[in-house]
């Protein structure tokens, strides 16, 4: 019989969002009549742009004519959206990023998990924040890069805490590590890390040759400019950085299905032997062999994104998610909650209420705010041990729900 | 410095197409009035159906309305799609294939590829026909499980000869092995595997605990109605057998992307303490942390293939192809050229001429062949040692290159 991955097996059940799934209908089944408004996950709800749905709707057309018909597309993308994208995000910002250190694909969850695929197994020091975006994890779990499951983690992975002492920017290891996987601005905390920090963890790589692998599918909601959208912007940073993006949470893609990477063509890896080897070309190659291109429908309107009025769109879906983050932080220190983010990131981390002295899990805020408020979130705890006695709230909703959401947090969450 | 997967240093460079697209270049530069005909590649040419594009301006429009909107889908795929699936390719043909064993992803050869990493590493003994579509071997060379390239193939790899004897279908390995790869109908030779020899096939599995991985990427293009279209279409396959299924080649999907993989409830695998595990739960797995669902929009409009208008369309679209075929082989014939396939599917695989009582290489054809008639063709030995001698032309074209290229071939080829 065919010897499966036997690393699947340490993979601690999806715990989180199941456990969401199955409070939030036992509470339902109990109250069939409340109206319970949902802001636990990180989906947008806005319908998608006029640009690019016009872009998508040309190249549904382009398939159905001969001379315009495309096929098989390039695996790494169309010369005119990887163009489009460096020239708009990377170089407008002084990031010398050409189009060809660009591959497209139908989502950076993929590429985040994907790109393990052309790292040696169990052979690097791989370190995570925590809290963290659960696919580095799992992924790392699934490749055989770590031991069992503990309490706080998984063996062998190490973990970096991100604490509200820090500003939720995580400490350089302590310990020398190979990889780096840093968010920012991040899920789940809202954190950026700022430009000073961000030079401090380049320079760390370089001098450690450490690979930084850094997501930054949320750089579209920071509004301050003095904050980094990109590593790119940090000298360096083509040495030590592969950087993924998305269209998923800027352009409203989560269905539609877009994201890109970024290899520098400077960036080594170590062979067994000891030699140097191109991780652009390793990732070209894995690409070409396990990927065909992401759809010429899904990339046309990915193009849109940077047109005039596709940006002017882009602008007025961020400014509403943010509007509505805007809202619920100001809720919330109204009610004399202590929160973080939400004001360069879709997401408000709040510290849990104190109740008889003592400060509330994370899953027991969850249960007090379902039952008290109709309202379904995320506790921390499920983003690892260091987001216990946190709580995720998104911003990703009508301003209806939200407005509604914050009338009912004023009036009945009991503190 | 990370260390990287030292498999992918095994891979022998992309050496067929690039090595195809260097020979032709070099021709055009040196006759650049000659008009090159490709029929080399595997990719359709045809428009996409209307009754497809239609359902993707809706898809569209419908992300354009609150109502509407759909962000992350399932990862597995809409059930209104899986349905679909199950239904009209598998229970019409008697196969008890329900919708939740089937997986949809944005392509087929993304889930031969992917499959591996449900599999451990190293510890499955694992064949692959001979010729081959080159993916299965690269995926596994990249995952480690292989030695070293050779002349004939890689190291560790068990290489089942289809030959010209046997009708292209491979005979049943001499020694166990533990993951089997067929495709039928067979790129590159055209062949299928008659329902007995895939009885048999079941039937070794099932005896030596084998998993076969079954692409039927070409299925749609089975004229003859005793064949099989699906493994499950014999007894017990249920318990062996991976199919994995594309909208590519019947659709014209090969740009708009969507493939699907069916993982039956019974099929096992083996840990390493001797526990069996169930293989759909495991690729369950692997999809919802590695994948985030095929674009909403290429979803609406692969479940448009079951409409009638849909099917009526498809069907025109595989006659057009199956047509180019048959001029091919007539063409062919009349040389007095051996060929093969293009009967049951997409490629014809004809075998190189003598030229002073040697049969030329497959090289040697592709040289001759394109001097002599502007035609660029694959050479088979490009897919195995077993396909030197052979050569692969592909009927994805439109009517006018296939008449002016059959035209060439009667007036202009030496033989």
């Amino acid at each position: 019989m065919a010897r499966i991955n036997d690393n699947f097996l340490k993979l601690k059940a999806g715990y989180l969002f199941p456990e969401i799934a199955r409070r939030t209908a036992a509470f339902m089944t109990a109250h069939p009549d409340a109206a319970v408004i949902r802001m636990g996950i990180g989906d947008v709800t806005e319908p998608l742009p006029a640009a690019i749905r016009q872009a998508m709707h040309a190249a549904v057309d382009d398939l159905g004519r001969h001379e315009t018909f495309h096929g098989y597309g390039p695996e790494r993308g169309y010369p005119w959206l990887r163009e489009a994208i460096a020239a708009n995000d990377f170089q407008s910002r002084g990031c010398a990023i050409e189009p060809d250190e660009i591959f497209i694909s139908d989502g950076s969850k993929c590429d985040t998990a994907n790109i393990l695929d052309i790292l040696a197994v169990g052979q690097n020091r791989i370190a995570v924040t925590d809290p963290v975006y659960p696919v580095y994890v799992d992924t790392n779990v699934m490749a055989g890069n770590t031991g069992a499951a503990d309490d706080g983690g998984y063996a062998g992975l190490i973990y970096l805490p991100a604490t509200a002492d820090s500003g939720f920017v995580p400490d350089l290891p302590s310990q020398p590590v190979d990889v780096i996987y840093l968010c920012s601005p991040n899920n789940p905390t809202g954190a950026v890390i700022p430009r000073t920090a961000l030079a401090r963890w380049v320079d760390y790589a370089r001098e450690h040759d450490a690979l930084i692998l850094y997501d930054a599918a949320y750089e579209a909601y920071i509004r301050d400019a003095n904050l980094p959208h990109s590593i790119y912007e940090v000298e360096g940073a083509r040495e030590v950085a592969i950087e993924f993006r998305s269209f998923s949470k800027n352009a409203g893609f989560t269905g539609v299905r877009c994201g890109l990477t970024v290899v520098p063509r400077e960036l080594k890896g170590r062979a067994a032997d000891g030699t140097t080897v191109d991780l652009h070309s390793l990732w070209n190659r894995r690409q070409s062999t396990k990927f065909n291109g992401a759809s010429y429908v899904v990339q046309r309107g990915a193009a849109a994104a940077y047109s005039d009025e596709g940006r002017t769109q882009i602008r007025a879906l961020i400014d509403h998610y943010m509007a509505n983050a805007t809202l619920i932080r100001a809720t919330l220190a109204d009610l004399g909650l202590t929160a973080y983010g939400g004001e360069n990131a879709p997401y408000v981390w709040l510290q849990t209420p104190n109740a008889g002295g003592t400060r509330l899990t994370s899953w027991a805020f969850f249960d007090k705010l379902l039952s008290e408020t109709h309202i379904v979130g995320t506790p921390g705890s499920g983003f690892g041990a260091a987001g216990e006695g946190y709580f995720r709230l998104s911003a990703f909703n009508s301003r209806d729900n939200v407005e509604q959401a914050c009338d009912r947090l004023r009036k009945r969450l009991k503190l």
